[in-house]
Formats: C-alpha cells, sequence, structure tokens
C-alpha cells in the first residue's frame, strides 16, 4: 500500500489517501470517528483539543460501506481554519502576520526554515510538522483495523509509563504536579497485536523484516524516541538462557521476542514498546534565539497540553494497524479481502497442521 | 541509493551491490578489510570466525580507486564453501544431507521453514537468517565510510553495555562467566554520528523522517531488539524540563534529542542506541521440537560465540554509515561527489550564516 | 516525488497529493485551471464535458500562492455527484442500482470485475477506470509546469494525427464523419520539452533511464497504446548513417534521438510520440456480454465523445510535465527552488563551459 | 521483485540480484546459457561475440537444482578482462589509458561525462552505458521464464522488419548491404506472452497498469526507441470499430488491445512491439567533436556490429519475461512456487467459472 497525508494545523483540513487496500473491506464510519475522537481526549490535554471535534469525511474509494479497491481518500476538516484564513490561504494568506520567529527546541523550527528555506519565519513548518499529522494516520490506522477484524488481528495500545509512573493515580498524580509547574511529562506505551500469521515479514532482505519495517512506521511518529520489541532494551541485561522461548509439543510459554524472530512473526503476540518524549511546548517557556533579531527570547506555547501519552498511544496503535495490514498484503496479496482472508487461513491451518 | 545483498553462510560467496553512489569517492580496499576484520573481531568470539578472514573483492563500479557511479558490486568469499559444495552446490548439493530439524528457538527456523515451505528441513532458512549476512553490510557500510570522511563526517560505534556492565572489565568477566555456564550475553552500543549538515531528513513524510529511516536500518540488523534515539526509554521517566535542547546565541549546551528533531539533523551529534539479544544458540542448547519427528529435542549450537555484541557494534556502525550517505544522498541529490560536497557546504555555510 | 490520485468518475471528488516539491514554488491558481478547462475542450466532444467546469481546490502544502513543500493537495469537485449520492455514497450508495452489466470491449470492465471480484456489476471498475481520473494528472502536470518554467523549461503538446489525418481540416472532417458514423478516432501526438539540461536520468540502472521512465507515464494514460522517442518506430526502416544526430563544434544539427541518447537528457528537445487508440464507447454499439445473463448484448455509450485526441494530448502534456520535474529532483536534489534553479544552472554552465 | 545488474563491459565480471523470487522454482542452468548464447548471435554480428560465451554461474539462492527464496545472484565473467586488467582494475586500473574522447553519437559517451564530471575521457561511460549489460538481464529473464513456464505462461520473441524488411531473405541482403556500405540496422520485433490469467496489473494507479511497467522495462533497453501495445501506433489510423475487440460467447475473435485493456491482462495473448535504432557505432563513422582538443573528429568503433535486432529480441523477450513474472508475484504474492500456482490457478477457475 502507499499511505499519503498532508495539511497542515490550520490549514483547510487534512487528507489522507490509502491506496492499495483490497476490495471488500466493510467499513464503518463510527469506529473511524471513534478512534479520532480518542486521540483527542486522555489525561493531561489542553485546550485546543476541545475546539476540534474531528471527523472524517471519505471522499472516494468506499461506496456503500464497502472498499472498492480504488484509493481511498478522506479529509478532516480544521474547524479552526475560518479563524486562520487570513495567513493560511493558499492563494491569498500572509504566513509572515504570524510568524514565529523565537524557534521552539524540540521542535522542527529551526532545522526547518533552514532546510525549506523560510528566513525567520518557522510558521510554515510547524503547521506541517505538527503532531495535528496524526490525526491523519488514526484515521487510516483505524480503516485498517476494521480489515484486520475480518481477518481476525487486533491491534491494541496500552499506556505503560508516564513520567515514569507505571499506575494509574500515580500517572495522573504526575501529570498534575508537573501542570502546576509549566512542566510536561513523557511516557512510554506497548502495542500488542494478536492473531497474527506465522511468516509475515522475511529474513533474506534487511528492508523487508517485519521489525524493520514497524520499528520505521513507529519511529516516525512526532515525540517517539525509542522503538523496542519484545523484551527490548532488557536484552542488554540478560543471558541467553533468560531471553529466548524455547518449543515445547504444545507451543511457546514464553514471549520474550515480542512475536517476531529472523524478522518474521513467529505467531505469538507482537509486542511493542515505543517510547515518547515530553512534550517540547512548556507553559513556563524554554530558552531559545529569535532567528529574526537573533537575541535570545523564551519559547512560545501554542498549546496548553502538558502531557500527549494518552493519545500518542492511540497513533502508535493505529499506526501499527496500517503497517500490519501492509505486511500481510506484501506476504499474501490479495485483491479481494476473501483472497486474503482464505490466504492467512491456509497458512494458520499449515502451522498447525 | 540501492544495497542488495546475497549469500549463504555457507555458499559460495556474499555479494553485494550499491547502486547509486555518486562518482569520485576515492577508495580505499584496505580500510574495507580492516571493517570486515573487526567485525570477526571482539572478545566472545568463538571458532569459526578464525576461519574466514573476509575480504572484498570488488567486481565493478570502481576503477583506479575511485567510483565510476556505476553499480558498486562486490563479492566475499566463504571459505568454508568447499567442505560444503556436496550440500550447497545450486545444481548438484543436496541440502537434505545437512538437515536441520530440531528448531532453535530466537532464530527464524521455525517460522522460515513454514513460510517458505521447506518441510522439516530449516538449512535453507538459517543460510540466509545467519548473521553471516551483516559482513556484506560492513562492506557497504565501509565503503560508505570514506565517502562520509571526504564530506567531514564520521560515524563511530561504542559498546555500552554486555550483560548489563558497563566498563570492560566487568564485561569481560561477565562473558567469561557466561561461557563457563554454555550460556551467552546480549549488551547495548552507541553509534554517534559527528558532523552531519542540518535538515538531512523531512518532516513532511513519515518515510522521510531521519530518526525513522535510522530505526529501519539498524532494527533489521540480526539480533537487535531497541533502537533508541538520544536519551530514548529513559524519556519515559523525564519532565519536559530535562528533555529538551534549549538554544543559545552560541548553540546547545545538551544534546538529549540525539541530533534528530522533528525528523530531521539538527547538527549536533546523531547519537543512536542499539540493543542486541544474546545469541539464542547456546552451548547449554535451548529445548525445542524436532520438526521431523515432532519430539521435543535440545536445539544444536552451529557455532561457539557466547557474546557478539563488539561485532554487532561494528555491524551498527557500518550499517548507520550507509543509511547516513544515502540520507544525504536524498537531501542533496549529487552524480558526483564534488557536487555533493559543495552543496552540503553551501547549506552548512548556511547554518552558520 | 510521490503522485497519489484518487476518485471515482461520479464520486464526491477527485483528489491528487504531490509529495515532495520544493518549496519557493510559485503558483497561479488559474493556470492550473486553465488546463483543466483545455483538457475538457476540443473538437470532437460530447456532452457531459460541458457539464463540468474542473477547477482545483488546493487544501494544503501552498500559502500565499507559493508552495511550503508539504504535501500539496487539491480536489476537484464532481458536479454531477448530487446526482449520484445515491448510488455512490461512501456509506449509504447502492451501486447495484446503477449496474453496468454489458461489459464493454476496449475497457476494463471485464477484468476489473473479475480481479475486484465485484460480480456481474463493473461500475466499480468503469468509475475508476475512467479518463475522468485524467484530470488529477493534468492538475499535478499543471503545478509542475509552472516550477519548469521557473527553470526555463516548457513542456508542449500538439495533435499530429486524428483518423490517420494530418492537417486540421481534414482531422474535423474525419471527425465529423465518424460522428455520424457512431463510430470514434484515435490519434497520436508530440510531447516536446524544451529547455532540459543535460545528463537527467542516467544509463547506470534500467528504471533510472529518463526514457523508460517517461514511457511509464505515457503509456499509463486511459488510451495510449504507443510511446516513441524521437523518430521511434520509424528507426525500424532507417540505416545508421540516416538515424543518429551528429555533433559538431557548434552543436548538433539533427534530433533523431529526441533527445534522449544513453537513458539521459542531451540537451537538445526532447520528443516523444504518444499514440491514442479511438474511444472504445461506440454510439453504434459494440457487441459483447452480458456477464448477468450469460446472453449476447450492446456495449452501452455511457458518453456521446467521438474523438478525444485533443483532450488526451492535453493530458500527455502535463503528464510529462510531472516526470520532467520529478527527473530533475531525482538527479538534483532541491529542498527549495532557489538550490534546484542553481544546480540546473550549475550544469548548464559546465555544459557550455 | 528487485533486479539490480551490475559491471562493466571490459571488467571483471558481471553481476546481477534477484530478490524476491519464490522458493522452489526448479532452474536448469543450460536453459539459461542457452538464452546467453542466443544473445550471442544474430545474423549481422561482428567479432567480438565470438570471444565471450558467456556463462551464468550461479552464486546464492539456489540449492540442488532449486530457488529457496533468498536472493538469487549470478556473475557472468568477462573473458577479456585479462587483455583489460591495465586499464579497468578496480584499485589499480589506469582507465586515461584507454581514453576515448571522441565522443560516440547516439550513444551515453557526451551526457555521461558531463553528467558525472569525467572530464574528457568517455570510457567510464561507455563501459557501463554498452548493451554488454543486458547480459545479466537475458539471464535474468531467463531464470524468470522456467518459473512462468511452471505457471503455464510462456515469453516469445520474434523478428518483425530490419531495415524495413520483413522476410529472412530481404532482411540478411539488407543486412549485407549495409555492412558492404560500413552502416548499420535497426529494426522491430514482438514480443508475445500467453498464458496470463486475467487481472494483472492494475486501473487503480497509474504505475500499476501494466502496460505502462512492460513500457519502462522495454524502453529501458539499450537502443529501444518505441514500445507499442496491440496495434500500437497503427490505432492513430483506425477507427473505434476496427479498433476494439468485441466480446461473445466463446470468447473474443480478435487481438486488436494486444492482451491489455484498463492497464490489465485480460486472458488474450499480451502482444508487444519494440523498435530498435541502428547501432549507432558505424564501420564507416559518425562526425563528432573530440573532447580533449575540441576539434572535430571521427567517431570510432568499438566493434564491428552492422545489425543486433536478432540479439535485442533476445532481450526484449528475456526482459518482459522478468517484468511479467514481478507483476504476477504483485498481484498474487506467494512465498513458494506452490502458493503462487494455485492463485493464479484459482484465478484461472474463476474466470471460467
Amino acid at each position: 500500500m502507499i499511505l499519503v497525508t498532508a495539511g497542515e494545523s490550520h490549514g483547510k483540513a487534512l487528507v489522507g489517501v490509502i491506496e492499495g487496500l483490497p476490495s471488500g473491506i466493510t467499513l464503518d464510519e463510527e469506529k473511524i470517528n471513534a478512534e479520532l475522537s480518542l486521540r483527542q481526549q486522555g489525561y493531561g490535554r489542553g485546550g485546543r483539543m476541545k475546539i476540534e471535534t474531528d471527523r472524517i469525511e471519505i471522499l472516494s474509494g468506499v461506496i456503500g460501506g464497502r472498499t472498492i479497491a480504488s484509493p481511498l481518500s478522506f479529509e478532516i476538516k480544521n474547524k479552526d481554519y475560518e479563524n486562520w484564513t487570513e495567513y493560511m490561504d493558499p492563494f491569498h494568506g500572509d504566513v509572515g502576520k504570524k510568524a514565529l520567529t523565537a524557534v521552539r527546541p524540540g521542535h522542527a523550527d529551526l532545522s526547518g526554515i533552514i532546510k525549506y528555506g523560510f528566513g525567520a519565519n518557522a510558521r510554515p513548518v510547524l503547521e506541517r510538522a505538527s503532531a495535528r499529522e496524526t490525526a491523519t494516520r488514526v484515521a487510516a490506522g483505524a480503516i485498517c483495523k476494521q480489515a484486520l477484524e475480518a481477518l481476525g488481528i487486533t491491534v491494541n495500545g496500552k499506556v505503560l509509563l508516564i513520567g515514569g509512573k507505571d499506575d494509574e493515580a500515580s500517572m495522573h498524580e504526575a501529570i498534575r504536579a508537573a501542570r502546576l509547574d509549566g512542566d510536561t511529562l513523557g511516557g512510554r506505551c506497548e502495542v500488542r497485536v494478536k492473531g497474527m500469521p506465522i511468516g509475515v515479514g522475511s529474513y533474506v532482505r534487511y528492508d523487508r523484516k517485519l521489525d524493520a519495517v514497524l520499528a520505521m512506521h513507529l519511529m516516525s511518529i512526532q515525540s517517539v524516541k525509542a522503538v523496542e520489541v519484545g523484551l527490548g532494551r532488557d536484552f542488554a541485561y540478560l543471558k541467553g538462557s533468560e531471553s529466548h522461548d524455547e518449543i515445547f509439543k504444545d507451543g511457546r510459554k514464553t514471549n520474550r521476542a515480542g512475536g517476531i524472530e529472523g524478522g518474521m512473526s513467529n505467531g505469538e503476540d507482537i509486542v511493542l514498546g515505543v517510547t515518547f518524549k515530553p512534550i517540547p511546548t512548556l507553559m513556563k517557556g524554554l530558552r531559545t534565539v529569535d532567528v529574526k533579531t537573533g537575541e535570545p527570547a523564551t519559547a512560545a506555547s501554542e498549546r496548553s497540553d502538558c502531557c500527549a501519552v494518552e493519545a500518542a498511544t492511540v497513533v502508535a496503535e493505529n499506526v501499527t494497524a496500517y503497517a500490519v495490514l501492509d505486511e500481510l498484503l506484501k506476504t499474501f496479496g490479495g485483491d479481494t479481502m476473501k483472497e486474503l482472508k482464505s490466504r492467512i487461513d491456509e497458512r494458520r491451518a499449515y502451522d498447525r497442521g
């Protein structure tokens, strides 16, 4: 498949196109909107999230609730755009009137203006680099999830850590404290894929390895700084005898590998660990330089979120769903869901046979 | 660029082709062989490494020590092949005579035979899934390193942890103990890229993000289970005020981000953390099932390495070198080294300007 | 670049996304609309063209008339959609109510229903396979043309033949006669690129050859059945002494090669010949089989065009513009138009130097 | 699949790697050598062809005559290399001693030295741009043909025209005459694919159209200047009623479309027309400029072939075989030949059902 996302944070709309879906996926629009809504929630989010109640509008590729194998395109309107026309209109906007010159540490701002020659205004950078883009990836994932469900595969994310805390009460407490402090928090989540057939991905070439592909997808999410499979970084502390999943006549009893050996799914749950850095826009402001004046400045905070780990977990889950469906199609082909399902079922039968 | 690697562990030769190198890279053959040699060393390696003293033979793409922009192909002979002809010869070999049926936990064996229909013999799987393949990736990286050097960019790997120990004496002690035990150890390394121009990679699309691309490359290395950028997984424990790199008139004073913000190089060192699981082939043997008989079995140990973290660090370093040159070419184009260098220098001048 | 097009012929909208454009392309919306309008005109077109006066709506990637390097997405509304909601709505449409069962020879209908499992209804096939899709490719090309213009490169299409006639009066006469007959006509056009720098494309790998890439793009246009470069098929009749372009101190005096030698631009005009088959939907109807009943039937004619060669020439021209800009970016890189322009100018200076 | 070819005309060896072949293709080495031999023959070839009797040496990916799904790498030694070591050795050669400065019209020479900065020596260009590279593509195609055969698909090339003559006696006479004249001849061939299942390729996206993909592959062959499908350029002279293939209860009675409608195979033979320009290296020499002296010169003739259309037809046939297998794998997936075959058979049954 090809997934293209487009759209600025305060532009007219976010746009997504998924090319290569099989025909015959049954889609429920509200399931997609439900994921979009989950992305906007979570303890620790600030004001803007309430403005947007994102809803998908499918423009092509689906008729009567079923995919037709043609490119599935969709848009998610930016409700705030009407207040931003003066700055963002494709032909009449003046982005200079909303210039951001105190480039924000932890963001694309400074490198972006140098790369793309935007002079002393990081506005065009942040409009695209913003995590708002993840709404399109969640929508795409929510579509793929419905295909996966029909194939007997589920993908679920779960917050593991926020600010180093691993139970919900402590997490909330940490968020409250950070907010009072004008500070922010990062965290870590697990994404788990259940029901994968054996042999998705391949050991024969590096960019066909399932773990490599998943790492690319997950690391590309805004604010992700670590991707782990199974026990991940903890393997650096373990012995071989503590690290592998012995095979018995009735299957395996451990899953330290996280469901991937030799770059392929091995039939166990795929277990991924994803770490998010704290939001770099702090209410208390980080020190920076104003690229227009060359003088020291305080980085502005465009939004008041203190912790986005819950939302980011929704993103990681949906991004994984897209990647998993894509990998299934690479391994099994399939112009139609019927073909794809029968080929996966055949593999499953063979596994057991 | 396109990098293709080929070759089985006990086949005639490993083969690599790099397509898309600019013309005019000056190459020193012995620098490539030196990296190949480093890959074969390291405390904790066993017997086979001594058989092979890998040497590259370049077959095309280089004349008189300079690249000519044509595909650079090379081979690394498998010295052991003469003893394996009976089993591995492309037309006359009988791989059934070297059948591996007690599929090894932690390896591609079991999933591989199911995927590719090899029945009860994992030999064809392990011949390709073996970490022997990394010799071609090291050779490719060693070539790219010489181009990077001419561009003022260095890539260096350093072992950080072995079996949880972070100083050399303790690491060696841990390896000795593990070997006595018939056990193995994993570890963690850092790969550091110095001299990157700003703005390599891009925030505009997920698969153009520099961290995403690097994560794919590193996670694809045999036995890698975690990839981190900058503080990586530790961000899950930190506050925003402890996590970002403030910007001052004379530059930054920290590099927690590991040199990548918004999917782009930001001019600081790129710092990557890579974790390797312990070698899954233990002298003491893991429990498994013989897929031919269906009975419980002990996984054979094809080689006697106890810890390959030093070698794996050489691999990670060279794999990074390839990925970095590839990313530079995506950003700057360049049919010739001269063009590439002048464009990078121009970017650097602009950064400072 | 990546170009994705989406949209059904009677769906809500056609959608396009161009990823990888440099920043700083100055865009005039009306120039895009002018190309869209040209695509809808031409002697020999029937009724539907009048319903649609296609206009682009840019959704992202452009602010204040300049590209910002982010994905440029756009839509072109299908004005007819309101009459088709009942059949085509993504969630509530019933495509069975507009079933097409008498599969049309010369179209994707029959193969499409078999491939995608649409049973006896080719409606979902023709909605996407329709040449209506070319509106998005024209819009994309019209955007690229404005970048090319700033780089000193023009792309122009010209009808050469319609129904075997090569002057305008005879072409019109042939079209009139064919229409009276309920028949249709094909033809042939030339696309000419002026101002290309030397060395775009490459001889080093088959899929980097400029002629190969252009052939892919042009052959992918609905109804194209032949692509030629320079003298094209006529080379089969010529001697070497009549076929090549000798080189003199003051340049070449012929351009039989069509500006491409060894898979690269050689500085002469690039000259491409493109042949279109006659429209397969004839008023007088072709014989076919109704896939629902299995009985003989006459293929319905959804539209009354008799000859679309003029429109198709506009498509070929714009498709070429996209491909040419893409190839320039592959050769020269360029995050910004300024960089791209200066690198091309440098190559041109070198050529002359 | 990925196909990479490498190697210079007078370098050590030509190298090829095919990645993505399914496991279980039964290969006969001599069938590959037979195609390599055919490529070297044909009326009108000169001296060098006799030096080389190309033979493939498979280095990986095949054991005991069956593919194992790992990258299949091979080399074809350049027997002449021993006489060229002084100039071409990767580290010790001095390519300046075999400088070509009178750049040859019709070749990559002039554009190549400008692109890659080779100064006044086109030797590095011609070593790679040479049609010698097609030996690797023939070998790759010959491998794919054996897979296709097992799938019930054949690919055959046939010379249609040489120097405008369409029967063998006249072709030979034309070649004799051209040779006496120190001239060369071009021609045209047909490549025909029999046994394709319906629905390979797709109408949903431009670069998935089967005709577009085939056009890319064929146009990339050295000296090809036109690619046609079915009646090809002749469609420009025809009416719709003469152009399409009506559908009857017992199938079609014509195949003007050449087996592809809507970018997909339609079950009829795929029929491709490929035109080759005359060899640009004439014994009588074309006028050019010596790029070292800047003075007029006569282009040297490195080889004495007068007509290579027969050989080029072998190349076109084998290049098509590679492309066809690749397209089948895109549509049907398939880790093993068994899977691929059963999916294709299922499609065929459905077609008839």
